[in-house]
This record gives C-alpha cells, sequence and structure tokens, in this order.
C-alpha cells in the first residue's frame, strides 16, 4: 500500500522545485531502474510491481506495489513495472574539461531535446555537458526518460557558460547558421561544442566568446535542423 | 461560427482512416500555414483569426475564427492563429532516385522522429522518402508539427522496402549496430540509406536487400541512438 502522502510526494517530484528542495528525482522503466542500480547514483526507494526484479540482485528498498498503485504515482502513459526514486547527484562546475571534449548547451529548452543530447554525449564518450542556468532542468522526468537511461553517466554541471568559456583555453566551436563549414575542421582532440536554443540560437555573450563558428553545409530547404540532431552531426563529425 | 459539423469533420482529421477516406489532412501554425501555401500542396481550407495575414497575399478560402474557436479545433497545447486543412498530395512509387541521394525508413512509430526525418532529408535537399507500410503516416498532425514544414517539399512514398531494394542497382546502405565503421566509406552521390524501426532496427528481409551495414563508431555506454540522430549523422557523413 502506498499511502496518500506518499503518493503525494511523488508527484511532488513532477516539480523542479521540490526536486532542489528534496534532492531527489524520478526515473521510471525496466531499462532506467537497471541502470541506474548499476551506476554510482544512489537509490532512495524503488516502487515495483511483484513481476519485476533487478538484474543484479542486491539488497535495495523494494516497496511492491500493484498495477493500479504503480499507475497512480507513474508520470508515464503506459507504466512499466518499476519507478524508482534516486538521489540527484549534484557535481560542481570546475572549468571546462581540459583534454577531452565537452558539450555546452546554451537555453535548451525542450525536455525531448535535452533528453536526446544527454544520450547523444553518452553515446560518444563524453561524460561532461556544461549547462547554462536557464537550460532545462536535467532531473526532469521527461528528460530522464528520453536519455534512455545515460543520465547515470553523464554528468550537467549549470554554471554561466559565457564566463566559463572566458575562463578556458580548450577550443571552442559554436553551431551557428552563419558558420564555416564544419567540413573545413579536421578532427580534435579536446574542444567544447556549444549548442544553442531551440528557436533563438546561442545568446550575444556567448558568441562572443567562441572560438569557431561551425555549420552543416545546407543542400534543400528547412530553415533549420534539431537542436539534437544538429549536435550529433557536429560531434560524430569533429570528435570522431 | 464554426458549425458542429464543420468542427466534427476537422476532429475526424486527426484520425487516419478519415484522412484516406477524406484525402486531406490539418497543419497548424503561422509557419506552416506558410510554407503549405508557397507549395504545391493544394489548400482546401483555412481557418484563422483575425490577426493573422499571409505572408503572400493570395485568394485562399479563409474562414475567420475567434480564439475559442481555434482552440476548440486545434489538436496544439498552444494554437498558433492558424489551422490549415490541405490537400494530401499522393506520390506513386516509381523506384528507388537514381543518380541522387535517397532515404528509405523501415518502421518508424514515433511521430515526432518521423518528423525530425522529414526536417532532415530537407536540410540535406533529400527530395524522396520511402517508407515501409507499417512507418507511422507522415500526414498524422504530430508529424506534420514536427516537420517545421519540410511536409510541404518532401515526397515520402509508401512501398514494401524490401522489394523496392531487390528492383534497383542504387546502391544501399543500412544503419546497423554491427555495421563496418561509416568513416570506412567516402561519401557517394547516388545511394539510399535505410533507417530500422526505434526498438527492432531494420527487418530482416530488409536487412538481406542492403548492399552495406554501416555503423556510426561508438566511444562511451549508451545502447542507441536516436532513429533521427542515427539518421542525421549518417546522411551528413555520407551524402556530404
Amino acid at each position: 500500500m502506498i499511502s496518500k502522502n506518499e503518493a503525494k510526494y511523488i508527484q511532488s517530484l513532477f516539480q523542479k522545485k521540490q526536486r532542489d528542495i528534496l534532492g531527489v528525482f524520478v526515473a521510471e522503466g525496466v531499462k532506467l531502474a537497471n541502470e541506474l542500480i548499476q551506476s554510482r547514483i544512489a537509490i532512495d526507494k524503488i516502487y515495483a510491481t511483484e513481476d519485476w526484479e533487478p538484474e543484479i540482485p542486491a539488497p535495495l528498498p523494494i516497496q511492491r506495489v500493484s498495477d493500479v498503485e504503480l499507475a497512480k504515482i507513474s508520470g508515464l502513459q503506459t507504466p512499466n513495472k518499476v519507478l524508482v526514486i534516486a538521489k540527484k547527484p549534484s557535481y560542481a562546475f570546475t572549468g571546462i574539461p581540459k583534454k577531452s571534449c565537452s558539450l555546452a548547451l546554451d537555453g535548451i529548452q525542450d525536455p525531448g531535446n535535452l533528453g536526446t543530447l544527454i544520450r547523444i554525449a553518452d553515446w560518444f564518450g563524453i561524460t561532461t555537458i556544461i549547462a547554462s542556468e536557464d537550460t532545462a532542468d536535467c532531473f526532469n522526468p521527461k528528460v530522464v526518460q528520453a536519455t534512455m537511461g545515460s543520465i547515470a553517466r553523464v554528468e550537467i554541471v549549470y554554471t554561466n557558460i559565457s564566463k566559463a568559456l572566458a575562463n578556458t583555453n580548450v577550443p571552442s566551436f559554436g553551431a551557428l547558421l552563419e558558420g564555416k563549414d564544419m567540413h573545413a575542421y579536421a578532427p580534435v582532440k579536446e574542444g567544447v561544442l556549444v549548442i544553442g536554443n531551440e528557436s533563438k540560437g546561442i545568446r550575444k555573450e556567448v558568441i562572443e566568446q567562441i572560438d569557431h563558428a561551425i555549420h552543416i553545409p545546407r543542400r534543400g530547404q528547412a530553415e533549420s535542423l534539431n537542436a539534437a540532431v544538429a549536435a550529433g552531426i557536429l560531434i560524430a563529425h569533429l570528435y570522431r
């Protein structure tokens, strides 16, 4: 049985303010639960139906719930056996990573886009994402679900990007429509790629700190590419 | 005033079956409306609030509606001034395009992914998408919105992909996790890139018809990339 107060508590975690105060976040589904259990992230509590077992048996704070109870606390249209409450890791900003490739997000708003960007970073071995303070919260349940588990492996640090770029020698690249063709650049081993807001792009004070404005050559007529797609293409080219 | 019957008719267009019977589809918002008006697609009717005017003045079947009326017929959370009913173009399959680059989709299910794929095609000048019969309907309003207007410029043809590949000499490439590193391939001027279903990938009988299995090198731990992101990366590399 889930008490009324408990259900209320879980529902409150769909609000950023409550996640910040309580220091926890919600992740759902079999795949995400297993990824989190096997990661460095601490698990607070697991609500699971009787037919769910973790991939790796471990002493875990599991509370068994019925399908109806799970549906009540779930944020998904189709709840998937398990809901995890995990402790939000907090990463301090210690400068843009040197001798490696990182990603900086300047005001990404769409939770699906942010989740996909975290998943892309994880695919390409990018372990740090620097995000402007007005970027969507990476512990928003919609973001967490869209990462498909990559939230357990990529560090997202919120900071002032313009200042961060001003204080580094790491070469910076900005995805800008008026930039140079990306094919003019050879792969780099050290760099930070800046991706801007879905409609407004990279803000002026951040652009001023960028070393190389680059763009993906367009041969058709679409006005722009989705932010996550553009990031994927630039990362695959630049950080190969 | 929108009559009850008219509202019912518009709502029915959110169902594929009705779109197929009636031969029309719904597109919403200022940008999409302008793109459609300027395209080859025929406009059946436009419902718009008083403050909307087309970018290019033209004789158009505009019916003025109030904000409340627009909200009633809209499929968007935040209706954006105009809703267009347009005639569904129907393209016959005449073989995989020769001497150019095309995209083939094998069972893409998510409307957002399909819309983003159409937008990617449009960016890179790919004018034809071949889609398996079980791919999501490109005139689903969610797909139309996600194309950001590219639906007006890219032809999507539904057919049996496996047969289509069997009957062509155009070199085919398939996005497969077990494929060869894409960097082993030089850019091509003629080709068809096959992207599979979000969870199941490309089906067996289609794989059997593919000339080159290629993949995006992974350096991290994510199990997969989003289908649209993978398509974008492969297209940018292969069709540059």
